[in-house]
């Protein structure tokens, strides 16, 4: 558990020195957004908040309470639809989330709503300069969070922030096994390796929010400077839209 | 490579002892899709295809060719939207996917275009029984394919069948490391191991069509039979419907 200006970098490695393990170069440090939101003082009071007029429309619409909407559309750039059985949003980091990605669960306290971390890459970032500082390690680090998609029962995992790696592996214009061009494979490979570390993560009391991948070295080139809007499809670009 | 007919069961035996492992409980292997699709034979010569009236409406509303609209509408349920820019079906499975998950990559001819398994569900649970014979092991098994999804670039792997293990880790009900009641989080660990696997699998020339996975054995309890009907979600029950 960790608190408000923690130095995560420092509690990881430590951990990881205490599992008997050490950060090398290449490695992957896939971290759950609440993790930062917590150490960023992400956190909102319900009690405290004062909705809006427009809050209180959309409490109508939504029938969620009238402070839960206000904290929402204060993460909003773009409300996409609104009603009983759905809030999503554009947020103001340009994630398509339900209710922002704001929830409260394992956040102490009944009345406290967790935010996502301001800046995910940034986040990321820090966390991976920091590691580098303590450990010498050039690494990547990824910050996830739990999306329930379309046409799909459930959740997966997929990234929010990421930095020292590519968010894609790309094939487009590479040959496959019998020598054809590859036209459309652009592997969403953060996304990949975030649902990949859910399976050790878990949601519930497992407490477990950092996995450290090794291996994947050869699949990540980080050749240019990457960041989570190299993920996120506009309306106009997205395949889908029109579509539900 | 392999070829209609093919014992992929013992293909695959073989192939773990001469990496030097071995298959135990509660492993999973995941398979693509298209190792079954090749030794099930559902590989089309697309010159010798028919197309139908309806296959050149769609074409003009595609601007794919007639033949190829023709084997994806063989494969069709229900047309979601037709257009140039996506062909997007609910195939004969229940699956929601482009071009009916038709495509030509890894697949040997110009002409040739490559099937899903007619049973997804059923091919797991063949291999799974295979396995058990030859080698006396209890596994799980996961066919997946790459899919685009909405709101996000790029793709990532998801099951397209399973035998053996449940498709979710369903936390409903539980509580949280703070004791608060999880309502919603219903984790499609299928959908996540097979993300998790095409990091090692790539979509080129890699030649990794199969990954075995150890150690999830704590999140696999089988208590029911599962499919992945259970995972498909109808219009009405998406959440997402109306959306994009």
């Amino acid at each position: 558990l960790v608190n408000p200006g923690d130095n995560i970098a420092k509690i990881i490695v430590d951990v990881v020195l205490k599992n008997g393990l050490e950060i090398k170069d290449g490695d992957i440090l896939v971290v759950a957004h609440k993790i930062f939101s917590k150490i960023e003082n992400r956190i909102v009071k319900i009690e405290n908040v004062q909705p809006s007029e427009r809050a209180k429309i959309f409490s109508k619409k939504t029938g969620k309470s009238p402070k839960f909407v206000e904290i929402i559309l204060r993460e909003t750039k773009r409300i996409i639809k609104a009603n009983k059985e759905i809030f999503l949003v554009e947020d103001n980091r340009g994630l398509i989330c339900i209710n922002a990605g704001i929830d409260k669960s394992n956040i102490e306290g009944v009345n406290n709503y967790i935010l996502l971390p301001e800046n995910p890459d940034k986040s990321a970032e820090k966390l991976r300069f920091q590691i580098k500082e303590i450990t010498g390690r050039t690494i990547g680090v990824i910050i996830c969070d739990t999306y329930s998609r379309p046409f799909r029962r459930g959740q997966v995992n997929f990234a929010i922030g990421f930095s020292g790696l590519n968010a894609f592996r790309d094939y487009r214009g590479k040959k496959d096994l019998f020598e054809h061009t590859l036209r459309v494979k652009n592997v969403a490979i953060i996304d990949e390796i975030s649902a990949a570390s859910e399976l050790l993560m878990g949601q519930g009391k497992e407490g477990t929010p950092v996995v450290l991948l090794r291996g994947l070295k050869q699949i990540l080139e980080n050749t240019k400077k990457a960041n989570i809007s190299d993920i996120l499809i506009s309306g106009k670009e997205d395949l889908f839209r029109n579509i539900l």
